[in-house]
């Protein structure tokens, strides 16, 4: 059975606190790395789905739905994914 | 002063246990979600960059020895960035 790799980006909400994000930002400067700003942190996940005679269109909906009930939290933050061809 | 945008992609190093990417794989098929595999976890960070008239190499140099100080644990982990034009 052949697959396809997806990549999916899952980021922050614009106006939610991203601790990580602040806590980055804020130690840069003690590292000798200034005029750094909007540092804002999420995931990235990879995987491969089995396509099974199933459509690209399909193989889409189907990460979508992942993203929405599992990868990303759609009250506080956003996602993106690419699925390879 | 003009900023430019970096992507910043941070990956297990293969061959590393990746606890989230094992649970998000056992927890799919629960979900009804399945032929997953491979699933991995890291992270993607977005920052902005002052620019202050460096060029763009100046700007890749600087994102790149961020990544090994703070970003990303090159031990376990692999990196890579894309920077705005």
């Amino acid at each position: 059975m052949s697959t396809v790799h997806v990549r999916v980006y899952v980021t922050p909400k614009r106006g939610i606190l991203d601790p990580q994000g602040v806590t980055i930002e804020r130690a840069l400067p003690a590292l000798g790395f200034d005029g750094v700003s909007g540092v804002r942190v999420g995931k990235f996940i990879e995987l491969d789905v089995a396509v099974d005679g199933g459509s690209p269109e399909v193989v889409r909906a189907e990460v979508d739905e992942m993203c929405r009930k599992l990868l990303a939290n759609p009250i506080i933050e956003d996602f993106t994914f690419e699925v390879d061809a």
